[in-house]
């Protein structure tokens, strides 16, 4: 019987709950949040075997996952590295850039906790536990990134077996620039698609309800939740600007084949973009 | 008993030919077009009745249905400024870009002759007569654009009732941005993405193999046909640079907002993205 402790309960820390209790019921659950509904929530379908307030009891874990916004698992990095832990817990987060996150952790293994940064790719425009499923990872990729060492890699996978996601290892850097170019730059200009699409055809009365397919999947992550990607914004500013300065450029290049006419150069943009995403399929 | 006569026999000219056999069995479709396999298959597959070379017998059309691409197009209309046509016959087309289009079709009204412009937003990234499909643009937005007056509209109407398309009267500025916010710079937009991802990737083991459902919808247009799309931005060059350019600025001013953390003007900017796009479903 091991003792798993949630931080922060809504939508990934809940969905994360029911796998584990699914995987291994004999293992014990205790939740925190500042959300009284989603405790309530969770505690009235068991998903939680009891809950407290901030990080009481949190002596008794041999997990702790930390699955608030960004900038409370910084909070709560700097709160565990001042309270009394068991020497073998594995502290886990879930949050979306690691390279802060990491950073911050150094403060648990300087003392000899183990930290190992997670990020699953995989989420919902909804919030709260009760929005939760039992499969929202399942074959979905998780980044783990390893504090140390990788020896405990696989006690975190173990317990996280449930949620039936793929585990990819990376550094926080590799982390952050893949995350960037696979899902902050494609919320970014999906949703500057849709807002301007808007802002230019907002005096025509067809405008965006013409809309067909191609618009439609291409904007389909606009619907996002935009308090989580707001905060993944500035959370990430840094490097989600310098890489949006990159994609603009490139885009002013082609906006010169365009303004040229140059068909042959246009013809190579868009077949090597047919290649390489054909592939993904 | 009409006849039909179709100019380009790929993808769009046979699915059209293909939904006018099947609602008016009794009308004869005669069609052209340099690659003698279309022209094969569909004498073969009876989707049409007779083959002629260019405009061979165009004289016995009551209607001309243009679907070559564009450029093509614009010779056709050329052409048929020139040639002996019945003088009620109605003369479209399947063109992505309007405004020139119809610029040439006045070679034709100044006649007498009836043009009305048309545009399917419904494609495929295959091309040939075989590729054609009868419900290629069942529930798909049509546009048509007069060039004189609409009182022939019903009757095109009625010629193509068997594709089951939603038609949208427009003037040929209005399609043209339209559909270049609609679906010109998405696909710009999705193709960059994917060649500036692999770029900034292209060192990275795990790269766009992480790619998640996310990347996958906004880029999934990006697999479409780099001949077809290339030749749509090049037709239709001078509002596409001048609304890629808009796009371009208007993501700039988004990069400052992350650059400088502005959290509430990015919240914002998301949320009314969000409720912009979630009204098109």
């Amino acid at each position: 019987m091991k003792t798993v402790f949630i931080k922060g309960l809504g939508l990934i820390g809940s969905s994360l709950a029911r796998a584990i209790k699914q995987e291994h019921f004999d293992y014990r659950i205790i939740a925190s949040d500042p959300d009284s509904n989603s405790i309530e929530f969770a505690l009235k379908n068991n998903i939680i075997d009891s809950s407290v307030k901030g990080f009481e009891k949190v002596e008794e874990a041999d997990f702790i996952i930390l699955a608030s916004p960004v900038s409370q698992i910084i909070q709560d990095i700097k709160a565990l590295a001042n309270l009394k832990l068991k020497q073998d817990v594995i502290v886990t987060d879930v949050g979306s850039t690691k390279v802060t996150i990491m950073k911050e952790a150094k403060k648990l293994t300087k003392k000899g906790i183990c930290f190992i940064g997670g990020h699953p790719m995989s989420g919902s425009h909804k919030t709260g536990a009760a929005a939760g499923q039992i499969d929202l990872f399942k074959g979905a990729y998780y980044f783990l990134i390893p504090a140390v060492n990788k020896q405990r890699i696989s006690e975190l996978e173990y317990l996280l077996k449930g949620i039936q996601a793929k585990w990819l290892l990376v550094n926080s850097r590799q982390h952050d620039q893949l995350v960037t170019q696979i899902s902050d730059l494609p919320h970014v200009m999906a949703a500057a698609l849709v807002n301007n699409a808007q802002n230019v055809l907002q005096n025509d009365p067809i405008g965006l309800k013409a809309a067909a397919g191609g618009f439609k999947s291409t904007t389909r992550i606009a619907a996002s939740s935009p308090q989580m990607w707001s905060s993944i914004m500035v959370d990430n500013k840094t490097l989600i600007a310098e890489q949006l300065q990159v994609y603009i450029e490139y885009l002013g290049k082609i906006e010169k084949l365009i303004e040229d006419g140059d068909q042959d150069s246009l013809y190579e943009f868009f077949d090597h973009a047919r290649d390489v995403r054909s592939k993904l399929d």
